[in-house]
């Protein structure tokens, strides 16, 4: 049960942008950007990151969720996510996403744990320095979301066909919801 | 040096933001939210919060920053920042933001850490769902922040009287810059 009374019954990160509109717009456009946006990193391989981090955070609802959207995403399916889940480093990703996993591992760990020999691993990888900075954020950004959906005890579906028809729309219409939900003076 | 190559030489956030503008404008738009929107929090208890968690997370320049945001907006001025820094149990601020600032630290360390307990004390010296709500998410956001700008090697005066300068520009002007800098296409 969450730790305050929410306006919805919405498991996760959904009953807490649906009670507090006015800081679910910017988190919800930082979420769109970061994931969706343009860039040299794919959908598939941003949402791994994502999921990567959570799944390291122990938050259960972000961790399933973005898993399933990478495995929506990824031309692996589950079977890659779960391997990364598992191990980074053996599991049949590019070198580049590897770096990009080991650099944000040690952001979920704390901003100075990441050193100049990751970046340079990263960059002899193949990243560029969007790529990078990208990678950074996406990781800080979950430890952001994994406190925040934990931190005030929100639930977390154990059946995992709910993450899956949720990434099939998040996939399809995205992160950002009708303006009816999300208006300026929500 | 930072770890990457910017466009500037702004030092920690600020030159985050001028280099990638498409992040920057959700991360301005919900620090101003979190730190300036209508609240029952003052903005002296919501910038003490952040640079509470800022200094957890040993990020100079957060902590710096936001501690002149507290100092400048706060009664007690700078002398209670220190204060809460050393020690909030027995710093000279409220029940309710003593037990906000309780809060603010399980989070720092993980959503899990959060407690019935903890939620129960807030609740006793007076604080609404809402102020609980926006204390985890504030805490959340910082750990994201203080990551973003540790995790990308950016650089932090020492000289605190650029932060309280910057302080000055905040208070009056918030977190939000001139949308020339942040626009919609940047």
């Amino acid at each position: 049960m969450p730790h305050i009374v929410l306006n919805s019954t919405e498991p996760g990160i959904r009953g807490l942008l649906r009670y507090r509109p006015q800081t679910a717009r910017p988190l919800s456009e930082l979420t769109e950007v970061l994931l969706r946006g343009p860039s040299t990193l794919t959908r598939g391989e941003r949402e791994l990151i994502a999921a990567y981090v959570s799944a390291l955070n122990d938050c259960q609802y972000c961790s399933s969720s973005h898993s399933a959207c990478a495995a929506a995403q990824l031309p692996g399916g589950m079977a890659i996510v779960d391997q990364v889940h598992a191990d980074p480093a053996t599991a049949p990703v590019s070198a580049k996403l590897k770096a990009l996993l080991t650099i944000a591992a040690a952001v979920r760990h704390s901003g100075q744990a990441v050193t100049p020999d990751h970046i340079a691993r990263a960059r002899t990888a193949g990243a560029t320095d969007v790529e990078i900075h990208d990678a950074v954020l996406i990781a800080a950004a979950f430890c952001m979301f994994n406190r925040y959906v934990d931190g005030l005890g929100t639930t977390a579906p154990d059946d995992l066909a709910v993450y899956a028809a949720g990434a099939q729309r998040l996939v399809t219409q995205g992160y950002l919801p009708p303006s009816a939900d999300l208006g300026r003076d929500g």
